[in-house]
């Protein structure tokens, strides 16, 4: 029979942001301790791990201390030094998901090169080390351009759509991919254990403000018919087989209007598209991704209620200290779930937290999150 | 509009056990940060509350440290000194629920005769001050004898059947009850706000080990019909509203036989009986009782699915560093979610976690919880 002492395991996370913290919580639950390693003291997830050491992602030493004094240590970011993290696996010590397998993904180029290679779907691509006009017109237009590194959040991805548009090209290796007229956005978080064993949550839908990269409103379950949720699933698990992930993986598609799934982007990690999972689901991804590093087996992942989820993000123009204005009224509303990460200063579009609404019906959850979103703002103290 | 600054309050939580540990996680989603007051460093909820006082309930220096360090002073236990939280509260602190409330409650007579001078239903009782076989007989057996103070998990609780069990009753200060021949024991988890707006969970069956107290399964909602689950509902929103309270109660009752409905006891406090609110309701209550003590709107109680819930006991003559076996395949189980508390030691039948089985067939989670608890066990490190 299966025998753990207490703690079940000590969990080291990588960054200290909102996805560390809500794993931390649920790590207590399944009987784990954490250390968390993030430059700023105090971060969210240090706030819940009980332990934080102070550094740099990019710290072989401190990236050393941690993983030395953990079962097993994870990441809630992908900047991370993998060379470090792959020397720290090779002595020994568990690191999940694979520091390899972050490497390919970590630069946008490799992931893209790594999901062709396996036959996953993509947008067609070229590498392009260096961004010009001539280069761009040879791949023709519209294009999108994305830096091979450090992009996020909207950050590091240019659409052009002419040769007009070449102003607001990056200036940095990178690679473009043809433009997709999507009907819409989807996500599939996919949970793949030590053993192989695959758990997809349902399909989601992600709402962009147009023109902007940063997820306006998430949907759960997509409106999309059921053969299309069916063929989405079925990238996503394949998709994480491919690359033999272990742990949560937020996997990006379009949906075509022509009704094609191609994979835009991986995460090798618990996702914002899933934050839902909290609440409308038997096992939230962050329980579910500590199971899979752990070695235990995965939960069910049956969503108990349709949710819309809406990040809350710092005010433009405002800094320092957070105010929430409108939360009472946002809380009045009935299916209204709310999770601040308990940042210590806001800034103009900073994830500060997120809302999820339960509703039976998800045209209702849909207009509440819409109510929450024009009633919650949160400014810098001491700001008009 | 309301405004908030982060964090949105302090909380200060006199007990950092299960309840307490609970709690803090539910405060840190709602942007509010936690201290917690125990006497054990490490406690369960000092482990996520990122700051414990190490103190005693009843050492005024450290409860007044508690309270003028918070916005708002709660409690995990009922075991506290009210003197100290009287005089802190007159002092313009705030204590929720009413120290003077506490008071009442703490004290099982004159909870008793403040439920029943209010006119809500409970069992036939006298003040048992000295015990004797005389005033025993004088009441009329089968009874119940309960000390006054101390009690909880079925401690400072006896059956008395008949003048043979004399040998099983409490030499302390006490009341006697008449035996009821429950049919089932109920409890409604209720909610009161500031604002005096209630708020209840849907009704839940516990079953008991016979000739136990400890709570063996609850299950979720209660196997009654509607209309003595809405007979239940109203008992437990008057029993909360005469009481006046503020913040989550747990009201236990009996359904007699004949179909009539007794309150039995009331906590102060978040509830054994409503741990399941975590997976199975839109807003637990824990997050609930947080909402009413820091003046902010209750949420919705409307539950997600059928649910199961086992505590998990610290296996008999084991003591120690806790070992946990069977919770790989316990987890294994579709639907089982698993809550350790993070003790540092077992002990007989102490409370080392609990696991709620969400399932949509109640017989099912009824069935898959009776596994799990066949399954896990908590031993001590070094024993047998």
């Amino acid at each position: 029979m299966d025998q753990f002492p207490l703690p079940v395991a000590r969990i080291g996370i990588i960054g200290g942001g909102q996805l560390g913290r809500m794993m931390a919580k649920a790590a207590k639950r399944l009987g784990c301790t954490c250390v968390v390693l993030d430059p700023t003291p105090g971060s969210p997830a240090g706030q819940v791990a009980g332990h934080q050491i102070v550094g740099d992602y990019h710290d072989p030493a401190r990236l050393r201390e941690l993983a030395e004094s953990c079962d097993v240590t994870t990441f809630d970011i992908e900047d991370i030094d993998t060379e470090t993290l792959i020397q720290l696996e090779r002595e020994g010590n568990r690191v999940l998901p694979s520091p390899s397998l972050l490497a390919v993904i970590q630069d946008k180029l490799t992931q893209k090169q790594a999901l062709d290679d396996a036959g996953i779907p993509t947008a067609p691509f070229v590498p392009m080390p260096e961004p010009s006009p001539e280069a761009f017109a040879k791949f023709g237009y519209p294009l999108v351009q994305k830096s091979r590194r450090g992009g996020y959040d909207g950050r590091g991805v240019s659409i052009i759509r002419s040769p007009n548009d070449y102003g607001a090209h990056l200036p940095t290796d990178s690679l473009v991919e043809r433009f997709v007229p999507a009907a819409k956005e989807l996500a599939v978080v996919v949970a793949r254990g030590l053993d192989g064993d695959c758990r997809c949550y349902p399909v989601v839908e992600m709402c962009f403000r147009p023109g902007e990269n940063v997820l306006e409103m998430l949907l759960a379950p997509a409106n999309i018919p059921a053969e299309t949720a069916q063929a989405a699933t079925e990238l996503g698990i394949r998709t994480v087989e491919v690359l033999q992930g272990v742990g949560i993986f937020g996997v990006e598609m379009f949906l075509t209007e022509s009704g094609e799934l191609l994979v835009n982007e991986v995460a090798p990690r618990t996702h914002n598209s899933g934050h839902h999972t909290i609440e409308a689901t038997v096992t939230d991804q962050f329980e579910q991704h500590l199971r899979a590093v752990v070695g235990l087996p995965l939960g069910a992942t049956d969503q108990l209620s349709p949710a819309a989820m809406i990040n809350l993000l710092g005010a433009p123009g405002h800094r320092g200290r957070p105010v929430i204005k409108g939360m009472a009224e946002a809380l009045a509303i009935p299916g209204v779930c709310l999770h601040l990460y308990g940042k210590a200063a806001t800034a103009p579009f900073r994830k500060m937290g997120h809302v999820t609404v339960l509703d039976p019906d998800i045209e209702e959850a849909q207009r509440k999150a819409i109510r929450v979103r024009e009633l919650i703002e949160i400014s810098g103290e001491g700001h008009p």
